[in-house]
């Protein structure tokens, strides 16, 4: 695949009537700007892709199916970590690294249902990584900003399908670490990275359980000035955690680096784990068949979703099952049972 | 609740009858022999849940809503641990403990989807629990031979309701640790033991990730003779790992207990430590809540499985859903789109 250079300055003049005074273009016409790498029609189609309104969403679906095709090249790496642990101005320091140093085009994307209501999410504060804003080689888009968890990750995943097309090779996919958003992030990407900081020897309060068990790397940020040390004494607790803890089919020992956004350290040494890591499974036949099985899962959830969304919208299941549901709790009536008296009702 | 004590050995002639020549009771029969603690109706009872013909599912159920209001009296345990760990001889030791020392009566079930394949389920192989099996205050049950989890573990839900019905107020849920049989017994108790043993520094190869994290105890067997002091550095380092990870809403941090079934130490520990952990989950009004929100889950899994068993098993969806999901595999065709394909045949 030739490499394209995403650039938003050469706009052709047709589009910037389309920007002034709202242009229809078709299907293929977005598609053509997307694998040219033209970020204002990126952003146009990743809009339609995030709108509520059927012939939008139509539309994108169009566009969507003709750029799959030119998809799937990238790494598409997760990040999660609470508030506080500085996310914003790391990736902020890593994406200015993978542009300048390893020549990468980078897009930076969010899940984050709550981004309607700020819960400190970098993307919704896009001044925040001012620099990356403004490199013609990143593109960054905040979190749809309104919608269920499983919406808002069915237009992420469609994101990165565009964004692939639009020739960006790293793909970051960035969640708050709220709620269930994480899970989301680790089902569409190729490597999860955990970011934490060291703290008082309780580095992990706050993270919820099973975060740990996700994470394909854990970084510990702000390892600069007095913290180093704290940094480094946290980096070998959690190694010997990790430790005590299976490897699963993959065998992949997850590394812990200690990095700083602010002294710029430990920067390289991510980039060659994610390489190394991206290698490992390239090798095991395991890079692929993730993809795979994510397709697969996606697939079929979204089919789960729409059936069982059909069922409980059913104005006699909609009735019934408070009502069933309250004499389950009230253990009046076996839960079993109170299905069946559910399900009977669509027979 | 007045205290009931399961027999085995007073069956009245009527009952003697339906043994040798199946004489068929109704549900009433089958509840008012319960409720007596009648071990042979509650194991034909037990036998009508696990049965696959519509009859006896119909009477299964009706005996079921019966006893229910009776049920929900006992604490509920889960245990786990892969096979080598000596469960069954802990559980033989600590069964006697309870019913011998605490004035407990004990059942002991199993959810072991493939023993069918013996994996080495205690459960399976009755002669290794011999005291157990031939005490009167003490009812084993192996795991339902065959079926899908998810029906094996319906039927060991409600043979729960049985039990309690019968007056066993501890009721243990053991499963080897393979496949995905611990969510599903974690789901159906109230506190869920992992039962490890020492190792050369590493306790939990052979664990499946994300086990740890589910236990409520941790217990590490054959501490005894030699092996003392490697069964307390391991009991050390499990707790140092726990410690790293964060606590949820109960507020709980795990214990972790060396014990010996062999020479019959740390069972009353571990009794306490159940105790304990009622009392807690009481005090903090999350032990009826746990078991509410799990009645409610119960409700909707089952709602859940039907809907979605009607709709993949409807011909022209079992037909065009291979060649779906092939497009979607080959990158032909988005998954999104593809189960928009797929949902359209059923509008």
């Amino acid at each position: 695949m030739s490499k394209k250079t995403p650039h938003s300055g050469s706009i052709n003049p047709n589009l910037l009537g389309a920007i002034s005074k709202p242009l229809k273009l078709n299907a293929q016409e977005y598609i053509n700007g997307i694998l040219k790498g033209d970020k204002v029609i990126l952003s146009r189609a990743i809009t339609l892709v995030e709108s509520k309104r059927r012939e939008d969403s139509e539309l994108a679906q169009q566009i969507i199916e003709g750029c799959l095709p030119h998809s799937g090249k990238s790494l598409r790496i997760g990040f999660t970590g609470i508030p506080g642990v500085g996310k914003s101005s790391w990736i902020e320091s890593f994406g200015k690294h993978l542009i300048t140093v390893e020549n990468k085009k980078l897009a930076v994307l969010a899940v984050d249902p709550s981004s309607g209501v700020s819960h400190g999410s970098i993307l919704g504060d896009k001044t925040r990584m001012e620099e990356l804003t403004q490199d013609k080689n990143a593109f960054i888009r905040p979190s749809p900003s309104s919608g269920s968890l499983g919406g808002v990750a069915r237009k992420t995943r469609e994101t990165i399908i565009l964004c692939e097309a639009a020739g960006y090779d790293t793909i970051f996919i960035e969640t708050v670490g709220v709620g269930q958003s994480e899970t989301a992030v680790k089902e569409m990407v190729d490597i999860f990275v955990l970011l934490l900081i060291a703290g008082a020897g309780d580095e992990l309060q706050g993270i919820k359980r099973g975060i740990m068990e996700m994470a394909d790397l854990v970084l510990i940020n702000k390892s600069d000035g007095d913290n180093i040390k704290r940094a480094r004494n946290a980096m070998l607790d959690i190694k010997r955690a990790l430790h005590l803890f299976p490897l699963d089919e993959r065998n992949w020992t997850v590394p812990v680096i200690t990095t700083s956004a602010l002294e710029k350290t430990g920067l390289t040494e991510t980039f060659e784990v994610l390489e190394k890591y991206k290698r490992h499974m390239v090798t095991k036949g395991l890079f692929d068949k993730l993809r795979k099985d994510q397709n697969a899962h996606w697939l079929k959830n979204t089919i789960e979703e729409a059936v069982l969304s059909r069922f409980y919208n059913d104005p006699s299941i909609a009735t019934e099952y408070p009502d069933q549901l309250e004499k389950v709790l009230n253990g009046r009536v076996s839960p079993y049972t109170a299905a069946q008296n559910l399900l009977k009702k669509k027979d």
